[in-house]
């Protein structure tokens, strides 16, 4: 079987069978949620890694300074979206011998800029040849504790009635996208795609609020919560009416819902628990309660039109094997 | 400039300068030594990561379990190098589309059984497409801590009159890499070269016996030892005669005493400090001591025969770039 006919989750759940499941005491949080969390002495370590590829994760041609702050931003956004804060960060290069030098501290300046914003030093990594550029970035952080107890944001937390909630806007990320790839060179949307800002203070207030379930909108919205679902064991029915969108994004796009729904690198947070709780910071973390967690299997979420019909989207996400 | 021009090493420096030196006062031990330290609450946390990219680290036809195997390895001998115990791992994998499944969970296998030896499971990471298969992993560790300050292998804290030592013998690995290369398939050299034993519980016995300086030897002794000279800005004498290397090696190759001082991938550690100190864990670490921290500051350690004249090879070390 190769690689590309397995699919992305597919080819993590089938290697994560390898590796055994950890029979280690220690393991708080393994694979299968935005980071893994491990109990080191006195205190609970969150540790997260990605590799953006050139040609996969990034066009050939990205600014070199925004691939440097997006490689970071989703590293932390990872660590936000377990409820964590940051400590520090390693990050690994692979160039080819002939890339420009220069064009590498840029990318650097980039990862140091948004590092510095969320005040998460790089203390190490690695430098190595290879055939085509990528950049990898691991943030290690920290979990708040509440009487030895870390208080976490898991995907595997949801309980039927709890609501859900996002923060900020959607689908600005994948509008950004798509004027790249029609030969836009700026516009807020752009920016919005190519430096996303980690939602972590907004992780904080809802884990002190006694939030315990959430995820970031890497995939797209509804492949997120499904993720929350799926390992929840739950479903969920989103109101699309109340899907969050920028006014811009609803002026310049018939499809806005579309791209809010499914067009994913978001990197807002997706928020579940009691609905009084998510009411309690809803100014403060900026959030829209967009739906419910519903007692059944079906792990796809229903996206909800106003008189009740549910609404598809042939594609729900994105997957790196198969696209 | 191109990468390529550069050099590993000074490319390595000028991105850290590009990065900035942190002020973070959290930051024990930053870029340049075997791993990064970081005070994470109560706990001092050691962080590294190594990258094996097809082609460049192994040739394409590497036995794939080997491969997961140093992958592994290769970064608990980083852990070990700083003196501390590795608590758990991240893995990365970059492939093509096209990789066969089978492969790569024999890779799986390879990372899992070091990994199981050091009692480290392996609790996130990434899979991401790519044009050439990669290798990556992160290894989190944990210091000793005595009276709330960590007991490291540090790079710069070798003093003029300190003794060096070594642990086991050197030279295997590379003499594996050299068989490989003239198509031999199995031999204990080669099993030397492809599946290393990280020094964990001598690095352990170092630092319990107040050993404060060290490094694991992965460019090769000569480069390595030099590696610590400049960074504690000191010179070494190395005496030939005493560099340890088993008697397979020295019936099989003429120039075993270069392999041993140059061949690199070793991954026995180098320790430095009081002679007492060494001598006091010498068996039970196997230690042979080879030479000695002088108060001058050519950081090209001298290698030195019986009757007192410096050896020169010419290549000192492994440069990835260049090479």
């Amino acid at each position: 079987v190769k690689a590309s006919d397995l699919g992305e989750f597919a080819l993590i759940e089938r290697l994560a069978g390898t590796l055994g499941g950890s029979q280690d005491r220690e393991v708080v949080v393994g694979i299968g949620d935005d980071a893994a969390v491990y109990h080191v002495g006195t205190e609970y370590i969150i540790a997260t890694t990605d590799t953006l590829v050139e040609g996969v994760h990034f066009l050939p041609d990205t600014d070199a300074h925004a691939l440097g702050w997006k490689a970071m931003a989703v590293n932390l956004s990872d660590i936000a979206a377990m409820g964590g804060w940051p400590a520090f960060a390693l990050v690994t290069l692979a160039l080819p011998g002939e890339v420009d030098v220069a064009a590498i501290e840029v990318l650097y300046e980039g990862i140091r800029d948004m590092a510095t914003v969320a005040a998460t030093p790089v203390i190490g990594g690695d430098t190595v040849r290879a055939g085509e550029l990528s950049v990898t970035v691991t943030v290690i952080g920290q979990a708040v504790q509440d009487k030895g107890q870390p208080l976490l944001l898991r995907r595997d937390a949801a309980k039927p009635g709890d609501a859900i909630a996002v923060t900020g806007t959607l689908g600005e990320s994948a509008a950004g996208l798509r004027q790249l790839r029609d030969g836009v060179t700026e516009s807020l949307f752009i920016d919005r795609h190519l430096r996303p800002q980690p939602r972590l203070a907004e992780a904080a207030l809802a884990v002190s609020a006694g939030i315990r379930c959430g995820i970031d909108v890497s995939d797209g919205l509804l492949a997120d919560v499904g993720h929350i679902c799926e390992r929840s064991g739950v479903g969920a029915g989103i109101k699309a009416e109340v899907v969050p969108m920028s006014a811009p994004l609803r002026r310049a796009y018939g499809d806005a819902l579309h791209l809010a729904c499914t067009g994913g690198e978001d990197y807002e947070l997706v928020l579940v628990g009691p609905r009084k709780k998510l009411e309690a910071i809803k100014d403060e973390a900026q959030l829209t309660i967009i739906g419910e967690i519903v007692d059944h299997r079906d792990p796809r979420p229903r996206l909800l039109a106003a008189d009740g019909r549910v609404i598809n989207f042939e594609k729900r996400g994105w997957d790196a094997f198969k696209s």
